[in-house]
């Protein structure tokens, strides 16, 4: 109960001729000047900036707000009418083509996706599936004719859409749906049909209850050829508000979390729609049921469709990005605050005398390496965007993407949904048990921020799943590269040019040079170009050995091909987190190396030394194993990681500043000042919007 | 989407002159043979085997089922009505004297609670505040009279108590309350107060609503002198069922989870109480206001009477090893029949040749290693109940246990409460994540269960002030260890009898010898004594340079004490953990050294492979900076870990039925045939308990 109470521990005699291992601390050099928490927010808000401003300024005071009080009714009615609020306030249409009201600003769409990340869950989930999904959908899929009928009222709210691609049987592997859509010439119409129980449309966002009209997914057949998965427009209720014939709803029911959007089951029997109902942009049924596409490749067909609607998942990873700040903010402003066990010599009992809980270095640990990573993420999340927004705005005006860079970004996108959601669960979660059991209140907010950011983990792909396709990915550039050298470049690839031929970036350094690295002085820690060189070339050993691996499995008898392929899985996730963690890193640098504030661009030095070597002490079974780093370097490290938890301690405050969450959006009962006055009941909030 | 469709990855050229780096795979023997599923199901069971088999025959089909679908107020009502039938049933009142209705039988009342979490865990802290917490405070701090006059009403639920410890300023630092009770001789009454706003009793079971009486932990003061915490029985309702003057109650309101318990807040305005009502086994309060106590100093005083409570921390460490088991279970056998991606060289879409998740190696890692170590956290668990059982019934006799092993025994009940609480949080998460979307809702119970066990990391002591309570009381046994050795017998201790001398179990090699051995073939990765020397040689090490930091760090200027034992925080927790791992492996192997029934024990020694070498996996940072392991052996030991995974894959079910959940008790959607036909909802059970 009292054991920080250090003035009781007892002093043990040491065994004689033992040297002290703990290595010399680094002389840090002097603690960096204080910045202007508005620059600093302006750097971190990036691509952004505007978006985020125009929200803090303009969104109505009652937008956000607690929730989980609510029946899952209730919930769902206030989330549909903050959605109507949103709708008028506009933001939304950015990403949509200026033809029918949009903006042509993917980028913008997706910021302003996370901004409702810092606010309410729901909302942002329920405007996803409206227009990042289901409108997205029409977007990227439809042509002209689809665009022209569904996006204005889509866009105004005036038509409720929602996205049905998962089926009870299948989630990750889409290509296996079972859902079909037969072409009847006759009719010139297809009929949309759920075979059996595993293949109902399921946990669809808006299929319980609000939705009017479904993107359904499913098996093109035609003249008898089964074509692979295609999107089709199905309406689900008629003029009067019924559901139409042969559409069968059901409510997935009370979530962990996310309420306020209603999840639900979809059935179809039989249903018939117009032959116009084909999203057609990528395969085109012709009256008389024949079949084309100007992609010649049923696997490369389907790809090519997901890949348009990579925008989701890119969404995610800003949403989990934004719940984090927000809980980080909760946790640490309350650690600033919160004193517990009186500090050594002090009376017991005398308030003023006891320790900030954020001084104590164990709390520092839990809740300032998080946040140094959080900032990490929101660097990389940035130049996500902007790889994202020039390739959408090319398919905006109707274009595709140039294949390599579109294959290099769905891997960066599926990585960083991977690397945010998992930050987001663990990060958190840390935050709950910070705040002890005031944490555990709802008026905390933070049983909310959990609940509803754990399923990003799993939706939009699953986490596992993901990784394994970014490594994928890597083995197919790392392929490429070797077919494009000689055998002499193959010789220099293998020894020293791999990261900078894969990534295009920073050059690696050889095995033994690595070593020699290790051995150098602890003070050295702190070289930027060391840090991202220690970071890079895990990811290149990684992905070399894969390589090798899978060609040896390969070369084997095909008996147990699935075996065999299996025994690499845990090689595979290694590769993509490895992967992952070079391009946040490196975005992160590249983001300081752009700041031309000096105090805020030293300021943010630290904080990636912080991200760094944690990750670098967190990976340490891996540097040594691989013989990267000395058992001296790996203390050293963690010493390092300390002292900088100490120095940065005194700067947390306006590194949460530098987040740019309004006081009221926190609306914790942990943060005074971040909750209305009044009842923060719902009445408040439906009141005002209704 | 797809990343696990292997047939599709490239055929990576690999760099000439570098050899194959993965190690060749350990021989591993014939696999155990089938097991009698019962036999394994009573060895898990252990010293509760016969309550538990009472518990699966006799409590009623609707004891348990879901409630989060309810409002707030109606979990309640459910939860005390249940909390009825469970007074009639019986088995709560084991622990209790059997003077007074009791069983004398400390540990059997806390294999009930554990019984009870692979149930309702808010039925379990119910029936944990009630019977653990307030009875438990009555019969351990009290004398006859209070026991003759609370016991038996309390016992048959006539008189529903609350424990009013926590404050809202004070959680952790119990010692610091401010809760003050002062001895007024005049009316020989003493007068509880609540003197500000921190300290407020806070978030305690029962004060919201039905609590009719409370045990108030205040600083007793008697002739002006404070004589630190104590505790007193105060009533808080009237025979009219109305508060009593000078009471006030809040309401925590809703939290994440456990809604079934009402927490709450208490506020006490002057409140007089009889002399009588302080429980006075450890000291005394006459008439006249004399204070006198057996125990001298305040500091041991305190420790004893929280000592006396330590069932509680048992209590919860069993409840989560319970509510794990249940998640397992459910995410194991939905892994058992889920289906996803095409086996290679299967068509798509032919659900027949669809891989079984648990197929797949990253799922077999992600379920099968936190299986083993569920199955090595009971074992430790039903250890530490016959320490506990041995303990407590010299305190039921009036006696008071050899301080010694009280000191253990708290330190292993502290460290067991850590470990098994936050493999709980992580382990029901991993479940979560590997059910996907249907995971997430909350028919598949995963929501309830990771929401209820949620705060048990923070509450009943957090689990980081915890751990450096466990690294503490192990410096305290380090240094008496010295106080009684000769010059000779610390140069033997320093090099090889630390372990034994420490732990009086299995001895401690040298540095040297640990060395050697590392360098040794593979397939002696699966000698159990090797696995145990590792584990144990790592607390040995952690705390033997802990002391020598510590020692170090007190002999220095007193200036900035806080600061100087603060850096040492992370290297205590690291401490807590080892010694945690190292109880936990060795009574793991000593249930295993007991089991008679051969294929069982062989059975059990794969799972303790599979445990002992993730552990070694996990921390191979560690073993690697401390020259403990080889690189080569670091990487045979991942090797073994996904070899073990393959070998245990098939026994998934019989480890499964070895927990002994009747099919009706994990009453998740994922689990067919688990949930009642009808509605799962309040309705039916209530209606039933009413």
């Amino acid at each position: 109960m009292t054991a920080t109470e250090f003035d009781t521990a007892v002093d043990a005699p040491v065994p004689a001729g033992r040297a002290a291992e703990t290595p010399a601390p680094p002389a840090p050099g002097p603690a960096a000047g204080p910045v202007d928490t508005d620059e600093l927010r302006r750097v971190l808000d990036g691509r952004s900036a505007d978006l985020r401003e125009k929200a803090r300024r303009e969104f109505p005071a009652d937008l956000f707000g607690p929730i989980d009080h609510l029946s899952t009714a209730e919930q769902r009615d206030l989330t549909l009418a903050r959605l109507r609020v949103l709708a008028d306030l506009g933001g939304h249409e950015a990403g949509f083509s200026s033809r029918y009201g949009g903006g042509d600003s993917p980028g913008a769409q997706v910021g302003q996706f996370e901004v409702l990340g810092l606010g309410d869950a729901s909302l942002m989930i329920k405007s996803g599936v409206q227009w990042g999904l289901f409108g997205g959908a029409v977007q990227a899929l439809g042509t002209e004719r689809h665009h022209a009928e569904l996006l204005p009222p889509l866009l105004r709210l005036d038509l409720v859409g929602c996205f049905a691609m998962t089926e009870t049987g299948h989630g990750s592997d889409v290509a296996s749906l079972g859902t079909t859509a037969t072409y009847d010439p006759a009719t010139r119409e297809f009929v949309v049909h759920t075979p059996d129980e595993s293949c109902r449309k399921d946990y669809i966002g808006g299929a319980a209850r609000d939705a009017e009209v479904a993107v359904v997914f499913a098996q093109l057949v035609t003249g008898g050829v089964r074509q692979g998965v295609h999107a089709f427009v199905v309406p689900l209720r008629g003029p009067d508000g019924g559901d139409l014939p042969g559409i069968r709803r059901g409510d997935d029911g009370r979530k962990a979390g996310l309420n306020g959007v209603d999840n639900g089951r979809l059935w179809f029997d039989a249903v018939r729609v117009p032959r116009t109902a084909l999203l057609d942009r990528y395969a085109q049924v012709a009256e008389d049921g024949t079949y084309s596409s100007p992609i010649a490749s049923e696997n490369a067909r389907f790809f090519t469709m997901l890949g348009a609607l990579v925008k989701g998942r890119v969404s995610i990873s800003g949403g989990a990005i934004g719940q984090t700040k927000v809980a980080l903010e909760i946790a640490s402003r309350y650690a600033l605050r919160r004193r517990q066990f009186a500090r050594p010599g002090a009376e017991r009992g005398e308030r003023g005398e006891e320790v900030v809980l954020l001084d104590y270095l164990a709390h520092q640990r839990r809740l300032l390496v998080p946040l140094a990573t959080t900032y990490a993420l929101s660097f990389a999340q940035d130049e996500l965007m902007g790889e994202m927004d020039d390739l959408l705005k090319v398919q905006l005006a109707g274009g595709d993407p140039e294949p390599d860079r579109q294959r290099a970004f769905e891997a960066h996108a599926a990585g960083m949904k991977v690397a945010a959601t998992w930050h987001a669960t663990r990060t958190i979660q840390t935050c709950r048990e910070a705040c002890g059991g005031h944490g555990y209140l709802s008026e905390s907010r933070l049983p909310q921020l959990k609940a509803d950011t754990d399923v990003f983990t799993t939706f939009e792909g699953d986490n596992t799943v993901l990784l394994q396709l970014v490594a994928k990915s890597q083995l197919t550039a790392y392929a490429q590269q070797f077919s494009d050298l000689d055998t002499l470049g193959m010789a220099r690839f293998a020894t020293r040019d791999f990261v900078t031929t894969l990534a295009g970036r920073s050059p690696a350094r050889s095995l033994v040079a690595d070593v020699v690295e290790a051995g150098r002085v602890p003070d050295e820690l702190h070289d930027r170009a060391w840090q991202l060189r220690m970071i890079a070339d895990r990811e290149r050993h990684v992905v070399e050995s894969l390589a090798k691996r899978m060609r040896k499995a390969r070369s084997r008898d095909d008996r147990d091909a699935f075996e065999t392929v299996d025994g690499l899985q845990d090689h595979l996730l290694l590769a993509g987190r490895a992967h992952v963690d070079r391009v946040v890193a490196e975005a992160f640098a590249a983001a300081i190396a752009r700041t031309e504030d000096g105090a805020v661009a030293a300021l943010l030095g630290e904080v990636f030394d912080l991200h760094a070597l944690a990750l670098l002490e967190a990976e340490k079974g891996w540097y040594l194993e691989h013989r990267r780093m000395t058992t001296l370097r790996a203390k050293a490290v963690t010493h390092a990681v300390n002292e900088l938890c100490r120095r940065l301690r005194p700067r947390t405050e306006e590194l949460l500043d530098g987040f740019g969450i309004p006081r009221h959006w926190l609306a914790s009962s942990l943060v005074p000042g971040s909750l209305a006055g009044g009842p923060p009941v719902a009445a408040a909030g439906a009141a005002a919007l209704s």
